[in-house]
């Protein structure tokens, strides 16, 4: 719980900007003043206020949406980088830079449809569905098929060689009573990623899997599969949530229920990408880096607007901030723009692996890959004693509406730095809307709030501040 | 900062309901049990996995704005006033029954237009405009008159008779660099409150005021106005902040920019309303009184989801999940839903003082009226000794996502019980999206999120149950 204490005292840590401030004790007839040690309270200060006052990070936000969709090796995707890239430079970023990223490529095709084909009760009918990333397409014309719904792995190892042919139904929802959706998708998101590769072994002809939001609607959600290296492959798509409740109820009451579903997606060759990289670099120690950064590929049915647009431009925007605060880092302050995260996370791999890399001494890195919602804490790594000096400026904190500083934090992009012994972090933000939109049709610019998009980027920009003049 | 001590311990509290639990302590290997105090721990999660799971508050929601706006006096209040009476009565509520309430009553009229109709740099523009609550109209036909801006009082001071026969533009934007939005519109508001009465003194022909909200929009903002009692009226109305900007620029121009405009709204004779109350009846101490409330009436541009749509369908949703629990408190739980807010709180006055009251105590009440969005905090009233008591319960706020408590709480509608010794308090929202639909056309179900607002409901009746068992 937030305590209401006026005067924390910032200490323990070296070489500290001590910053004197002559605080006026409030309420009615107190005229006291006393001198306090607050240090950044100053620089918070003025952050948040260029922050708040030209809420920039959504007008970059604007910019990259535009292009569309950002799937990992679309032209769309090199698009981004190039216009990230410019917008860098425009705002003087130092040492501007493209890393090369070798991408595999998947594209969704002009076609996927799957149609209640057979029952007693319904006629023909629809179902909103789309392939998941990296589905191997049905065979040309489509397949039909009988339904069996599944809700656990256990069931499906329980039914074996009955699924022969058919089409497995995985419906298992989100649990609402969960209370962290990112808890939720976890437990629910294994038949997404695994699925098809447990059914495949039985010789299922195709695999739908219900998609991951606590919504009830018609869009469904796609995401990555894994098949087993040397395992068949079959057609594997997300259905909506309303799909998948009618296609549910009307298994209770028939047998042979049968669904059409065509799927055009295929893998194609290799190209050749990049990750995105810009910085202020350091006045004292600039081969000492604080990194901020997201992914700048998405899925292809929004315009990854909070996934992870959101992420990239709040990285620019940490340091447009910083700059325009006229503020001047001891350590480099270098934003990366990851590509591919959503088929594995090679642009954070080669990241870490780059020439260059190793004449550098990465401090912190914190990845902004949960949306672009209300910031309300911060995940400060696995090492207890930064949890604890971060604490320790509650006073900056409050003001910025972050309630807790707790361990945790980090991303697939910066965990090979991680290996390497970079301190992992996130500033973590509000979470109830987050799968709503993700990977879906409505993870578009119009689902993303300007100020609470803006504050995630002040709190970065506080934190990577303080790390880049305290180091960690 | 919310601590991360396991065991809490809930003490110094009279009559507490002690459940022995036996947590199983976590961490690789670690086979301790101990019994432990965690009152109310049981109670919260049956409450909490309840209201996740059905969402229910947002049915009863989506009934309510389906009746359109609730403009005070209107027919859809009244039509309202039924709806949650007859919802009270499903649920199996005790005592349901209206209160009188005799309200006045102000119409909008079929037109409110704006137009700029004189400038060298524009030809004839519209402006989206609203009437502000209680404005009188202007004459038949509308009026056309030359524009002054003024972003403060001093400055409509110091500008004296010079604005004699013009149109008063304040054109005071809310400052987006204070975090707390209500603080923002609480230092701008004076303007739509007073800006008519002040600018009449002086003869002014109209005034213009920019919409309340953060967002650049073309959406005019409502509210009430007050006038002088004994002082000249002048119409009044809200421009978008578009607009305003629109204005503002062309006046940076130009000294002759005149707007045509036109309101036909006015005030009719009062008519009867009411407040709906329906309760759960105390098993021991019934007429000991815990409230929760809402405001049933709601502006006439959107449907009021949020403003108080969401304090009203919240306030029943109490009430039901402590039902549905199967829990039995032992004082009153009454939930009222008071008519009349927007126009000054007449409902709540009429419920403080009506017939029967005295006959009862009203240990605290709570109000939600700040939209139903994420709750993040407790305002736990003026008593110091309470917000410590609600403090020791943390182990029940943090898996609510509940971040702190404090002083602070209350609403329009339950002051005048607060005037009598009742202890005011609130659970309080997450308010940076409340102002972009507050008083517009914006405030409707879409803007509602459903399991934000459950959480709402959640939370409240944690809290009201607490106190139905415990006291005050």
């Amino acid at each position: 719980m937030m305590s209401q204490q006026r005067y924390p005292a910032f200490i323990k840590w070296p070489s500290a900007v001590v910053i004197l401030l002559m605080i006026a004790a409030g309420g009615a007839g107190a005229g006291l003043e006393q001198p306090v040690e607050r240090p950044f309270l100053r620089e918070m200060e003025q952050i948040r206020s260029i922050g708040l006052s030209e809420e920039y990070a959504f007008d970059i936000l604007k910019r990259l949406t535009a292009l569309g969709p950002r799937l990992t090796a679309s032209p769309q995707a090199a698009a981004a980088v190039d216009l990230m890239a410019r917008e860098m430079e425009d705002l003087g970023f130092e040492n501007v830079r493209l890393e090369p990223v070798t991408v595999g490529r998947w594209v969704r095709g002009d076609t996927e449809e799957a149609r209640i084909v057979h029952s007693s009760q319904i006629g023909m009918q629809s179902l909103a569905v789309c392939a998941l990333g990296g589905s191997v397409p049905t065979p040309p014309g489509g397949l039909t098929a009988p339904v069996v719904e599944v809700r656990s792995f256990d069931e499906l190892h329980g039914m074996g060689n009955r699924i022969r042919g058919k089409i497995v139904f995985f419906n298992r929802p989100m649990d609402r009573t969960i209370m962290e959706s990112f808890s939720a998708y976890g437990a629910a998101a294994e038949h997404r990623v695994r699925g098809a590769a447990e059914a495949a072994r039985y010789g299922a002809a195709a695999v739908l899997i219900r998609s991951l939001t606590f919504r009830l609607n018609d869009h469904p959600h796609t995401g990555l599969l894994r098949y087993d290296e040397n395992g068949p492959r079959i057609p594997a798509a997300a259905v909506s949530t309303l799909g998948a409740d009618l296609l549910s109820a009307l298994l209770k009451k028939e047998a042979d229920v049968r669904v059409f579903l065509e799927l055009t997606c295929e893998t194609l060759s290799p190209v050749v990408s990049h990750n995105v990289i810009g910085e202020i670099r350091g006045s004292e120690f600039c081969d000492e880096i604080i990194l901020v950064g997201g992914h700048l590929d998405s899925w292809d049915l929004g315009t990854g607007a909070h996934d992870d647009g959101a992420g990239c431009v709040q990285s620019i925007e940490v340091l447009r901030l910083i700059k325009k605060a006229g503020l001047v880092p001891r350590r480099t302050i270098r934003a990366v723009l990851f590509m591919d995260e959503e088929f594995g996370g090679t642009g954070g791999r080669a990241y870490a692996a780059a020439p260059g890399r190793k004449e550098e001494r990465h401090l912190a890195a914190m990845e902004s890959d949960r949306g672009g919602f209300l910031p309300i804490g911060i995940g400060a790594g696995a090492d207890p004693s930064l949890v604890e000096k971060l604490r320790k400026l509650e006073y900056l904190w409050s003001p910025l509406g972050i309630h807790w500083v707790r361990t945790g934090g980090g991303g697939v992009d910066i965990a090979p730095l991680g290996e390497q012994g970079t301190h992992l972090m996130s500033v973590i933000p509000d979470a109830h809307r987050y799968f709503d939109v993700h990977h879906s049709a409505l993870d578009v610019l119009d689902a993303v709030h300007p100020r609470e998009l803006e504050l995630g980027a002040v709190v970065m920009a506080v934190l990577a501040f303080i790390l880049a003049q305290e180091g960690v």
